[in-house]
């Protein structure tokens, strides 16, 4: 075993257990990635993380995270490093930079990607992971920040088949789901498309409310009516549009503290941009995401993304602050 | 009482009490129809049915309806009238024409107009059959012809409240949910929206599985982590257009025995035009009412609407016939 | 003849010649037929006009319309009555009300509907005017205000052709293209469709012009090489939307005095309905009517529609007021 | 150095001088190219040309190009390269590949690229070529192959200014208008936007002529009705889609010969990608290239794309060979 040397091969212990990887260097530690490596300390693993946002790295010293300086200080050493960046150009410096993951972490490092980025980006930093010895795989998450903090996210894995099961134990530790998707890249793809079609799920519900309501129908029967028929969807059970309907949804509390309109279109414009490379028709995707786009020009990027049916309603100004 | 005399008055017994509602004239037997009206019968009501097709005149009586050779004959002395009509012409002729049904039944008859039609016919109607000591409700149905044969449909149902409270035992015989949706036009308002978010979240599970299936996912894989995310709906979970992954669904026996394309299309163009009278955006409704009108005019007008995957995926040929 | 009468069989003279038809009857004197009916008394017509609007009657009256106090006496001995009224709802009301115009004309007159309204309202008031001796067409225009002050509208016209013939005079007089289009209801579906052709039109030069700009070529440059390349129309020669460009065109004086995003939503709508009645797949014909009805939900209505222009650079706010 | 040596600068004359450059290497002579190499030699300059293609070399051959076996043969000595390749591949393959061209052109030659890429492909290349002692200008045509027959293109170019001039001469041998539109890369961005204008008005003029003809109006009536009114756009006026209305236009023979759906997709889907890097809104772009992929899919992408009428009026099958 070239990076685990002859001592592991002795003992027998199956290659990459558990134990072998206690050490976790976390890049990133926003909404999501600080829940997240909350949650592998509660597990018992050793996390070392780094954010340049001073916030969240107070938030990350209480939860138990071990604070680093920069990237560099976060990844020495460690046996697993996981990202959770906020787009495609600063985990490209992240990753090639100078003093960057793939050179700088050490031989057999696992290194677990689980921004949201296209998927050429895996595709992209996987051979030159290997070629430096290391374990690459492009693992994004699913289940928004609520999901995070409860341990209760989907977490949908590609690249070798052996790196995910070297990572399971990592993986539950923060999610309920974890999926195998396939070759490198398969990972983001499956995130991309569940979201594309929870974004148009949203969009459907969004328009169709507003037009049974305008048309006469009380709201919280004509939902009622929807969750027990054949319009039903995560998102009318979950997390609909109209206020007051479901208690925890962001709707429910002005539009704060949900998933904003911005990071949406970011999601929204990534799926479009790989349905364009595989050439595949996406009809309402293609649409939804403009409609969301107009939304983000109007000025309400910052609000959650079912603020649209204010907006549909005529009612954004009242809210606009 | 003001309708039925000062004698059921002094009788005690309640008003439109089920007892009273034991003959039921139904109008039309086709694939809802008979098997509503198969479903009264097995409930003990006596059910007079009428179809022009022979062939459904045929399977009623294997059913116990007894057969009528028309309108006429199937709503004489009838205390309740049924109809499950294919379009708004038929309905005003069956109602309106010569023999109609708000002319011809006896004072004091519930009218149940149970076929899917613009919401302004059941308001024109209304009106006559309340002029002419009739009562009128429009209770269009949800659930399929699967819903219709287990006795699992909903039914929304607009009107006085207290002709939806007369009709109940009747519904019961025949759906799971009832919902009373307000006056005369919310029924199949509410019907029209279900079904649009319905359709809508078709077409977007299926561009989308398209596309992740051509950008090198599993189909199984796929399909069970969206029914495992935020990208569920009832639709991925029980009716997905690609082949084999739900062996209850159209798509599993060659999009045969669903519900094909045009009469979903007569759906979707029923609810874009209550959208364009009631003024409400619905820019993902009309997309998808225009894709699957699209389908049509390619000549698949016959097929279960989840036959779009396979024009997607440029297969259409294969299957056709 | 039933309406002129035996003298004139003798006489020899054309059936409806210009000579006989002096006087004009017009109803609705505002932004067009103001102006339309100032054309008619410049080219020696005699009309008389009714409009509910002071201002309109006071601007009329200046122009040398005979002021009347009401459509009866507007209409009472006219050979002509000119309509241009601003929806269904007034037409139906002012042609089939008390004292409508169906009923109070003279036998012979002809009545020229030339308000933009649904192609079912011309084909519901035909026969119901034949029956009552008077000759019906239906004849919208197009070419705007500015075209209705030139006289240099279009005509498009539906109904007998030689009714069409003997409103030409009258025609002439208000614009410089004149086209019989066929059976009754049929200038207005052409109206609708050239309307629906411009706005897609414009909605299509308004997203591209917006998107060149953004991507770093210069607004005047870009306008230049359309109009002299393959993706030039009306639109981008007469009417573009980038402020400055064109001086004639309202984006050049601060989205005023153009043609509303009301009115335009309006023929837009109506233009869908047409669709959805003949069944034909307009994708681009919906979509463009979501985008300027969602313009308008925003509340810029009373602004000319190309002011989209604005609202997609997220510029709305500062020329709001 | 002719044209940098003090011999140059004594005379006085001009920089880049028309005289000095007349040895052009052209690379691609298919529909487009081949044309556009014939209409040079007719103005007197030197082609040597290549193409894979047999066909297009011994059509080149006949229209007095000089044969070259390879890009190096065709190159070599050059004061001006023209390139007019398939695609980005090609482009990217032929320019920066074994013996490509940025390498081995001689040091000054002029690299006019003129193929429709992405706009990011010539910003690419332009700091490699110049770094090398090139000079490098994006500048593509518009015109179609009518165009380049006749010599009547229009050429955006983008990159220094001073290359523009310097290819003035050439580009008036193969074009009637040529436009400056900024910073390299610029040309193809106003290319891209004018085009995408142009398949949006012909989805609009297409189905909008097909509602229109639905409904009962003569289709060269409405044609006309059109062309004298506001709906008229350059696609109305010379490539509607109607067989027989316009004799030049591909729809008049047949959809042969035009230009086809598989290059207008690719057209679209540039575009597309295009608009998503700078954030654009394009609404009606995004679904143009939707219906249009759509029309590839059912297998029509070698008809011309004006053959998607015959879709919509379901006659598809008609014509299919």
């Amino acid at each position: 075993m070239r990076y685990r040397g002859a001592q592991w091969f002795l003992t027998g212990v199956r290659r990459y257990s558990t134990s072998n990887d206690r050490n976790i260097g976390f890049l990133g530690l926003g909404n999501m990635g600080g829940f997240m490596a909350a949650n592998l300390v509660k597990k018992g693993f050793k996390v070392r993380g780094y954010d340049p946002s001073a916030e969240a790295m107070k938030k990350a010293d209480k939860n138990g995270v071990i604070g680093a300086n920069s990237v560099a200080e976060a990844i020495d050493g460690a046996d697993v490093v996981i990202s959770m960046l906020p787009d495609d150009k600063v985990v490209l410096e992240t990753y090639l930079g100078k003093d960057g993951v793939i050179e700088r972490t050490r031989k057999g490092a696992l290194l677990i990607e689980s921004s949201t980025v296209a998927p050429t980006l895996p595709r992209q930093l996987f051979p030159l992971a290997l070629e430096k010895g290391k374990r690459f795989t492009d693992s994004p998450v699913s289940g928004g920040v609520m999901g995070a903090e409860r341990g209760a996210l989907a977490i949908m894995s590609g690249g070798h088949k052996e790196d995910f099961e070297r990572a399971l134990p990592i993986f539950k530790a923060m999610s309920t789901n974890q999926f195998y998707c396939g070759d490198i890249g398969t990972g983001i793809i499956a995130k991309l498309t569940n979201n594309l079609i929870l974004f148009i799920n949203s969009l459907a519900a969004t328009e169709c409310l507003n037009m049974g309501i305008s048309a006469g129908i009380d709201p919280k029967l004509l939902l009622n009516i929807i969750n027990s028929s054949t319009g039903r969807s995560w998102f009318t059970e979950e997390y609909c549009p109209v206020p007051g309907l479901i208690p925890t949804a962001p709707s429910s509390r002005d539009y704060k503290n949900g998933f904003n309109n911005d990071l949406m279109v970011k999601d929204l414009e990534l799926a479009c941009s790989m349905a364009l490379n595989v050439r595949s028709p996406v009809p309402l995707g293609v649409l939804t995401a403009q409609v969301y786009r107009i939304m983000q020009i109007l000025g309400y990027g910052q609000k959650d993304f079912t603020y649209l049916y204010q907006i549909m309603r005529g009612e954004a100004s009242k809210h606009k602050n």
